[in-house]
C-alpha cells in the first residue's frame, strides 16, 4: 500500500483526521505516575491504548525525549513500537541541514526508526530537503506557515509580491519528489489555509495549533475542504486530567476533537 | 569566566580560530577501524587527541550520531566527554520549534549535555529562538546565510529591499538575549560576510564551508576582519587519510587550515 493509501485507509476506518502529539513532559504527568523517564513510556502507552480508535496518526516530538537523554530516547522508541502498524507515525523533528547531513537525518528517521513521516525546516533550501523527498512511501511535511506567534517574523515577509511561506510552498512543488509532499500550516491562520490550498491543492497538510494554542478547528477545516489533512492536538488531550482518570479524560477529549475536526 | 572569555582564551592559547566538525560516518572510517558504531567514538577520540592543540572548538553534528540510534547517541556523549574543558563545544543541531518545544531542546543541549553552543534555525521566528537566548554563558548561532547551494532558494529572497538573511540578523539583534549572539554565515559567500559585518559587528560568526564545500578561507577571513569568528572544517580533516596514518594526516590538515584561517 502507498503511504497515501495508508493515510486514507486509517482515516476512513477510524473516521478521524485527528493526530495526537505525544509531547510528554515529566512535570505534567498524572500524579499516580512517578516523575522518572520510565514513566514517559508508561504514560504514552496508556494514552495510545485509550485513543487508538480516535486517531489517524501519532506525532512524536523529539525535543521532549531528547531532553531526558538516553532514557528519553528509549522511551521514544518504545512508544513508537506501541503504535499499531496501520496508524501513521510522524517524527516531529523539524530537521534540515546541508545535503550529506540531511541524508543522515533521513536515514535515522525513515530507516533506523522507520517513521512514516517527518517535519523539515525549509530555511536551507532545496539540497537540505531533497534527501528526505527521495524516499518512496514516506510523507515529508515542510514548514510553511507555522502556528506560533513567531511565524509573523520571517514567514510573512513579502518578496516579489508574495509571502515567504508561499515561496516555500510553490518552490517545493518544483522539486523532484518520490515521497508524498506535505506542508505544516497552523490552524491559527485559517485564511491562509484557504489561500495555500489555491496553489497546493493535493499536498497533505499537517495542521497544528488546535487546543492549547487556540486555533479554530471548524474555520480551519472549512478552509481546507476535502484536501488531505492531519490535524494535531497535543497538550489539550494528553493533560486533560492529572488524576487517576487521565486515560478516560484523554479519550473524551480525543473524541471531542475528532468530532470538531470532522471528516 | 564568560563564554566569550572562554572563546578568546582558547583562541589565544592555541592561536587558532579553527573548529573541527565531527561529522563521523561509518562508511568513511579508516580501514583499520571496524565498521561498527563503537568505532565512531574510537575514531573521534583519536581525532581529538591528534588535533587538540590546533583548534578552538569542536562541533558535533547530531545527524551523524542519530542515524546509528542509541549506539550513535552513546558515541556522541562519549566523544563530548573527551573534549578538554577549555575548548568550545558546539551542538550542530539546527533546532527550532514552538516555545515549549524549543525550551525542551535547550534543556537537552545546554543542561542535559552541557554543550557551550548550539545552532538554531530562524524560520519559526522569535518564540522559537528565545528559549535558547535565555541562557547565560552559552553561544546561540542562528542560521543566517548558510554555505550550501540551497541558501539561494529562500535566504536571498528580497523583502523591503533587503535579503531575508539580513532580516534574520537585524531582527535577532532586537531580541532579548542573555546568551552570546552568533550567526552561521558560510565561507562560500565572502562578500556577504563583509556586508553582514556592517550591521552585526560584534556577534560571533560560525563559518562553515571551507574544505570539501570549497569556500575561500583567506577571502572570508579578510571580509570578517577582527570580529569574533569560529571557522569549521569537517570532512577535509577527518578523512584526510583512510590509512593507518589518519591521525597524523588529520593533524597536518588541521595545521594547514589553522594557518590558512589565521588569527
Amino acid at each position: 500500500m502507498t503511504i497515501s493509501g495508508k493515510l486514507t485507509s486509517i482515516q476512513q476506518k477510524n473516521q478521524s483526521r485527528l493526530c495526537i502529539g505525544l509531547d510528554t513532559e515529566l512535570t505534567k504527568l498524572p500524579y499516580i505516575l512517578k516523575s522518572k523517564p520510565e514513566s514517559i513510556f508508561e504514560f504514552n502507552k496508556a494514552i495510545i491504548e485509550a485513543t487508538v480508535n480516535q486517531v489517524c496518526a501519532y506525532k512524536i516530538n523529539f525535543a521532549f525525549y531528547e531532553q531526558y537523554g538516553a532514557e528519553g530516547m528509549v522511551a521514544l522508541r518504545k512508544s513508537l513500537e506501541c503504535i499499531p502498524e496501520n496508524i501513521i507515525t510522524i517524527a516531529d523533528a523539524k530537521r534540515g541541514d546541508i545535503g550529506n547531513t540531511s541524508r543522515a537525518y533521513a536515514a535515522s528517521v525513515f530507516e533506523e526508526m522507520n517513521f512514516d513521516a517527518i517535519t523539515v525546516s525549509p530555511y536551507m533550501g532545496r539540497d537540505s530537503i531533497e534527501p528526505f523527498l527521495e524516499y518512496d512511501n514516506k510523507i515529508v511535511f515542510i514548514l510553511a506557515l507555522t502556528s506560533n506567534p513567531g511565524s509573523a517574523d520571517f514567514q510573512r515577509l513579502i518578496s516579489n509580491g508574495k509571502p515567504i511561506y508561499r515561496h516555500v510552498v510553490e518552490t517545493a512543488h518544483t522539486w523532484k519528489c518520490n515521497a508524498a509532499l506535505g506542508f505544516v500550516v497552523g490552524a491559527t491562520h485559517p485564511n491562509e489555509v484557504q489561500e495555500i490550498r489555491t496553489y497546493s491543492s493535493n499536498s497533505i497538510f499537517l495542521i497544528p495549533g488546535i487546543g492549547t494554542q487556540g486555533g479554530d478547528a471548524s474555520a480551519t477545516m472549512k478552509a481546507n475542504g476535502d484536501a488531505p489533512a492531519i490535524v494535531n492536538v497535543s497538550r489539550a488531550i494528553l493533560y486533560a486530567s492529572s488524576g487517576v482518570d487521565f486515560e478516560s479524560k484523554a479519550c473524551e477529549q480525543a473524541q471531542r476533537y475528532q468530532k470538531e475536526i470532522g471528516m
